[in-house]
């Protein structure tokens, strides 16, 4: 029998792009001081050259291809092709290697150790702030399980996704977050919006300083940035908060990053 | 002694023009078939005029005048003047008549009954989507104690608030908000931005039907748009969804509010 004890962080990359945020996000951790695994799910379209890179930080580089598996994840995407990102995030049920595991979407940045995360029962998540009584499904805390992973993937069968995506999939899977258990509301400082520097300027200056983790969510990712290589400034024209986050993880990708990927790569996909 | 048994909605109007959003406010909850009472908390800036259409439709027209009183909260007003509107709506810890409040700012709507309030405790509230670890303080569950107003009114002079608001001010007194009882979150649809309609749609157009309070913060509100006499539509260049709801409020402004006044005054606060 396969014992379940380890603990991970685990993220998703479908391409090399999300995978320079994956390798962000693997070193933020690590500066963070984290003791857990690092595991990076990946589909076909990771370049093998990535793959390597992210070995190299990635405690794992789990291969995660929905059209090629025999499951149920392969028939939903047949019936629901507009759900692929989607059926792969899932995939993070299947890691029943792992007793726990906390899913990062590829575009967060961990500012703070954040292993006291492990503390937290499935289904923990932050407030979307689009619609807060739905939880915002790029950091969450979760309990790998086949049996949980099959139901989901039913559900998404059955059901469908409000959103299109794993957010709205989760939040009517898991419908009770948003009056059940105070502690599955995880503080948003555990996944905190880039913008949420500016919409609320106060409360970010009363509150900013124990931010620990940023999730620069929407279409604009932060290596859709221009780089300064001789000043080692990011150009941007978002407010100065927003501002500092980015250059932070650009600090993080220029020291910790950036030295070891091949030029090619670095031109490809920022 | 006292007995305070009943329950009532409030509301705080500084002008004329936030005495227009109070009396649609108040249609609003009477449509909705509220059995409560209403109590509009004003201060010397409203017109004798508009204290009697207000008069009509509230239970109570309850005059505050902070700079005129001889309480703590006059004393803080001389140390921090900025805190205006903020003490003032701290008074409604003073309508002791009641055991229980729920205040709503007069720039909200309501679409659906929500008596149901009344069952939470102090102090329930809604998250505020610009940093959802607060509440937004523009719909909030209360328990009237002179005592409370005392502590809260100590607190702001010796704090202030984070956002020279009673928001900062509510949140940092009833800090543990975020953390403690899950039913003192009130769902979203008991206290939702306008905003919120495009900011995720999706999720708008799944839980929007549930809506039962508007809340038409920021800048701009519902009375400063231009309301066309003939077709009956209000001008706007919000999305769809947005116009949908100031459209409802006008609709309640037109046949509820309007032809009460006199046609100076809608010219003058509208
Ligand atoms: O083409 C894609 C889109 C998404 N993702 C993964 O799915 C997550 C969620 O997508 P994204 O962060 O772009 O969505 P947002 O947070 O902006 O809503 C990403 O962080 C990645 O981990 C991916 O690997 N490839
Ligand atoms: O000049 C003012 C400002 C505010 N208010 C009252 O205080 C509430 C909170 O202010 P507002 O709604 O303008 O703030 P927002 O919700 O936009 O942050 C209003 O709804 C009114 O009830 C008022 O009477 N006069
Ligand atoms: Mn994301
Ligand atoms: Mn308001």
């Amino acid at each position: 029998m396969a014992c379940s004890q380890g603990e991970a962080f685990v993220t998703l990359a479908t391409n090399d792009s999300y995978a320079v945020g994956a390798l962000v996000l693997a070193q933020s951790l690590r500066i963070a001081g984290t003791t857990h695994d690092l595991v990076v799910m990946i589909t076909p379209g990771v370049s093998q050259g990535m793959r390597e890179h992210l070995g190299q930080v990635y405690t794992m580089v789990h291969p995660v291809d929905v059209m090629d598996s025999k499951d149920e994840a392969h028939l939903a995407m047949m019936t629901r092709p507009e759900l692929g990102v989607t059926l792969t995030k899932l995939h993070v049920w299947t890691l029943v290697q792992y007793s726990k595991c906390v899913f990062m979407d590829a575009d967060t940045l961990v500012l703070a150790n954040i292993d006291d995360l492990f503390e937290r029962e499935q289904l923990s998540a932050a407030v979307d702030i689009g619609w807060p009584d739905c939880f915002n499904s790029g950091v969450f805390v979760m309990q790998p399980s086949l049996a949980t992973f099959h139901d989901l993937v039913a559900h998404a069968i059955e059901k469908g996704s409000f959103d299109g995506g794993d957010q709205g999939l989760l939040n009517t899977f898991f419908g009770d977050w948003g009056t059940a258990d105070i502690k599955k509301h995880l503080p948003f400082i555990y996944n905190m919006t880039a913008s949420s520097t500016y919409t609320y300027l106060p409360a970010y200056k009363q509150f900013g300083k124990g931010v620990k983790v940023v999730h620069f969510l929407g279409s604009r990712k932060p290596w859709h940035y221009r780089f300064n290589a001789q000043s080692k400034n990011v150009e941007h024209s978002d407010g100065a908060y927003a501002g500092e986050l980015l250059q932070q993880w650009w600090n993080v990708f220029a020291c910790h990053v950036q030295p070891k990927l091949d030029p090619w790569v670095v031109e490809q996909c920022i």
